[in-house]
């Protein structure tokens, strides 16, 4: 196991009815002007909107509103964010939403207390200081609720590009299953999906002799796997939503994937179909990981038998092992399709002839030099034979 | 699932060398005059001391040492730590060594800003308040490094009693697996023992629908089965140690515990047996467990199955449940026995004519009035037959 250090100070406050607590958690994390940043009308129609404004005002609690985050949330959205968080003395910033609007609040806490620009954070440069930030979750899926790390399409060029920092984990996150009830199943799977792309990311690792974190990863993977259909066929199973959104914040607050190398391949090869099709990130990565899996397998068939016996129950072939990691690969690809995930470009509205921009943005844009890294290495011949086996 | 709050702030610092990095922990975490606190000799003998002391020379705070501390930790040395800190104006107060050591340490935390008898807190008032604190792990096994728990036995009358609450969750703590390599096999064994009581007293629960935790506690109870015996045949082996290290913790921050109803009888139960013979915590569960679990089995039958398989490759016996329960029992008894632990009273140092004794300290001590609660509640003819299976 490498050395590592781990720090998770978010305070989660999980169950029902637990957004009318949001006034006193802000108090308590030391806001007194909030910005309550979140995306679009269904968080206003569900009455979500009035009941936390109502917990704010019970608390002699200031706020102004910022809507309007999009899916794949973008840098005019966050500029817009801190100027007015500046304007209005803003001291905490509470993200009703998802991942985006949660990425989204992040960006903004940590544009505001910088000279700079906020993207220099997105290419690289530590982020020192933020804002306090507090969520209330209302879909399983990117684990931003409980994780340091914040995804933005900077609109000149349409780079998706992420940034990290122990400054912007949220001070609390407020997770109601109930609230992720009424999302349509088309979203519902995208967001299982986007939770086990973070547990196989984690998975795929060159580090040796890691149990504990392989078998608490393999142990989320089950869960999903469970739960997943469950609340596909029933959206409204207050018990297998429960189960999702605590395995969502688990699986991405890094617990389970400390002290190992990690990969994140499939992750960079799809944010550039979602950056392009603005195609949802969780379908996205629906068609990229068994393509991503199926071509890098050869590089560590005994993890792949691993994760095919131990969370997909495959037969492991002691003679022909890839035969048993293929069987977990396409384990996989049938769950995902079962819950209503595409299976290739043409379902996702991607389009061959695009293959040299996807590559050549993915492999040159933003400051890399040909490849990408992670489990393997992969240039630009490879991430085009992988774009290609979605085809 | 039940509504919970969880909270987990502590600062993990993970492996080799990490303990030369104490000194700066405790700058940043606020720390000017510390309480060095620790138990006998090893950890003068293997040098650990010296180089904590270095690392604080280095960063110019000032400490006094205050050793001592015995396995099953006092209530006498705690006074002792509390008027020591209250002379010397300690600011911070750092654990060096296992649970005993941090518990002991927590108990003088809350105890120094506290103007009652500290120990009203593990009579149930609630701790508010305390001096931050910091530790040093040398065993696997309490969890003591990322909880908010703190166990200590009363001198007069020798209760064993614990105290709960997020002021004593330490700031930072450091997990170097290599100091745990200098222990003996029987430490090695009652710690790995004492982790896998903590999962099962999380995993006999009446909350129904708890699969993402079920999942999470068998992940970290296959890898004590995988990596416990490799460090009892090789103590050398810093893989495993670290496997079991960061197994410890998460088995014990409670992060794989939430939302669902605990046990903890195993716990109480032992807890008498410790207090009476002064035996090794994680030695009197070895052959607390399989009894406890052996009289309570029929609450639950298909619980107790689902860990036998899962967790100990039992076959399901789909028309004889009860048979595949009870060879998981079997299975987790045989276990410990291999790995080392005692497997009655007799090799324990108990004795069968305390049997009256324990139960009566047991159900009716420091404020209980003839039962204890957890999975099942139990009462005193249920407590003496299961101390009876012991023998």
């Amino acid at each position: 196991m490498n050395n590592f250090t781990f720090y998770s100070p978010t305070f989660f406050s999980f169950g029902k009815d637990t957004e009318n607590e949001t006034g006193a958690y802000i108090k308590r994390f030391g806001g007194h002007k909030v910005l309550i940043h979140y995306g679009g009308g269904s968080v206003v129609r569900s009455g979500l909107l009035d009941r936390v404004k109502a917990s704010l005002d019970k608390e002699g609690i200031a706020y102004v509103l910022l809507g309007g985050v999009q899916p794949n949330p973008r840098s005019g959205l966050v500029y817009e964010g801190i100027e007015l968080c500046k304007k209005e003395d803003i001291d905490f910033i509470l993200a009703v939403g998802g991942g985006s609007s949660i990425d989204s609040a992040k960006a903004i806490a940590a544009g505001v207390v910088y000279d700079g620009d906020f993207w220099d954070f997105y290419c690289g440069k530590p982020i020192e200081n933020a804002l306090p930030i507090g969520t209330i979750l209302t879909i399983s899926a990117a684990g931003s609720e409980g994780s340091p790390d914040s995804v933005i399409t900077y609109e000149e060029g349409m780079y998706k590009r992420g940034a990290s920092g122990d400054a912007i984990r949220p001070k609390f996150s407020i997770l109601n299953p109930a609230l992720t009830q009424t999302l349509p199943a088309y979203q519902t799977a995208c967001g299982i999906t986007d939770i086990m792309a973070h547990l196989y990311e984690r998975y795929l690792t060159n580090t040796k002799e890691v149990e504990v974190t392989d078998r608490l990863l393999e142990a989320l993977l089950l869960t999903m796997v469970h739960e997943g259909p469950r609340v596909i066929v029933n959206p409204n199973d207050y018990e297998a939503r429960a189960n999702i959104m605590w395995a969502g914040m688990v699986a991405h607050n890094n617990a389970c994937g400390v002290g190992r190398s990690q990969d994140w391949n499939s992750h960079n090869i799809e944010h550039e179909l979602s950056a392009l099709y603005d195609c949802a990130h969780g379908a996205g990565l629906a068609v990229t990981m068994p393509a991503v899996f199926t071509y890098v397998m050869e590089h560590n068939v005994m993890r792949f038998a691993q994760v095919a016996v131990r969370v997909w129950g495959c037969q492991m072939d002691f003679e022909h092992p890839e035969v048993t990691a293929k069987a977990g690969i396409e384990a996989l690809r049938n769950f995902l399709i079962s819950i209503g995930m595409p299976k290739n470009f043409d379902e996702l509205g991607a389009k061959e002839e695009d293959i040299p921009k996807l590559v050549d943005v993915l492999c040159n844009g933003n400051g890399r030099t040909g490849t990408i890294s992670g489990f393997v290495e992969l240039n630009e011949e490879d991430c085009t034979n992988i774009y290609r086996l979605m085809l």
